[in-house]
């Protein structure tokens, strides 16, 4: 059967292989940069190298950066007393971009999840347990995603640090802004009556 | 607002000038790269990058090649008498597939299609007059698409192959084979009945 030529082929086969693209995505995605100006296709194939190339995890807290230290973490005006620990970088910036937040963070680079292989020893959470031995970390909160298995990670993070004596928190649970009653789920209107507030 | 590093956003923005990739998919595909090993990433940056400087098309029928000349056109056992043009290289590889065809092609390399401003000078039309002047060619099968820009394609061509004198013949129309007449919409009947053939 008479095929696309090898260096053809090879772009469909690598495409193919990102999540959620499939055979014929990768195909229209080759034929589209087949056609495109040389320009526009190797500022992808350069993009995605320096990707590999210069960003590395933060020696503080592993969010990427091309630096050895990030950004947040060089800030002297921020409070290193203060670390959030989230799950990955994006969960980071959606906190980062509220504003509200002053402390630096601790990324974990994923969540304990044994159906996937994902062991705690696979996570960052020993750094972290060194940072907040170091003694000046007054509070540290856990910012895991309310699921089954950010609650459990944020659970072992709990006992490991317990010993150290800082102060641990959790990110609140209850009615998302914007929601209505109506369509909330039976886990949110829990969370939202036990975690009821005086007014 | 804090953004990501530039090296990570330019990723996401090259990944999402990519026909259906939007901004949501493309920030997943570069944490997937991010995450990914050296290895998988900087083979699909090498696979785009070889796609741009070792494929060009075919010297004959514009067909994407690493060559000069593509294998079809370079091999003597085919039939150089008989150019088969389709509007693009999918359509090469899908007619190829069939095993059924044992001449030449010809990729006009799109359709003349006024709203997006493909006019006839985009198209390989004028190399292909060129191939069918020399004499040698004895038939022209065209196969563009059998829908309206396709159509008019075909008639446009026609029109300037006609004085060669070479014989213009198009693919047959009608009901797809495995497909149900209930199904089939009124083109195709009208198609099915202009075409009938004698059993």
């Amino acid at each position: 059967m008479a095929r696309y030529s090898e260096t053809i082929e090879n772009v469909m086969v690598r495409l193919g292989e990102l999540p959620g693209i499939g055979a014929r995505t990768a195909e229209r995605l080759t034929f589209h940069l087949l056609k495109a100006s040389n320009e526009e296709a190797l500022a992808l194939a350069e993009a995605i190298r320096d990707l590999k190339t210069k960003i590395r995890p933060c020696r503080e807290c592993f969010n990427p950066t091309e630096r050895d230290v990030c950004v947040i973490c060089a800030d002297e005006r921020r409070d290193h007393g203060c670390i959030c620990v989230v799950e990955q970088p994006k969960d980071l910036l959606a906190l980062e971009s509220t504003g509200a937040f002053h402390g630096v963070y601790h990324v974990l680079m994923g969540a304990v999840d044994p159906i996937h292989n994902v062991e705690p020893d696979d996570l960052t959470i020993d750094v972290l347990l060194r940072r907040v031995t170091g003694g000046e970390v007054r509070e540290v909160i856990l910012a895991t995603n309310p699921t089954v298995i950010g609650d459990s990670t944020a659970l072992l993070i709990t006992e490991r640090l317990r010993p150290t004596g800082a102060k641990i928190t959790r990110l609140a649970r209850g009615l998302p802004a914007g929601g209505q009653i109506e369509y909330a789920n039976t886990s949110i209107l829990s969370d939202a009556l036990n975690e009821r507030r005086n007014i």
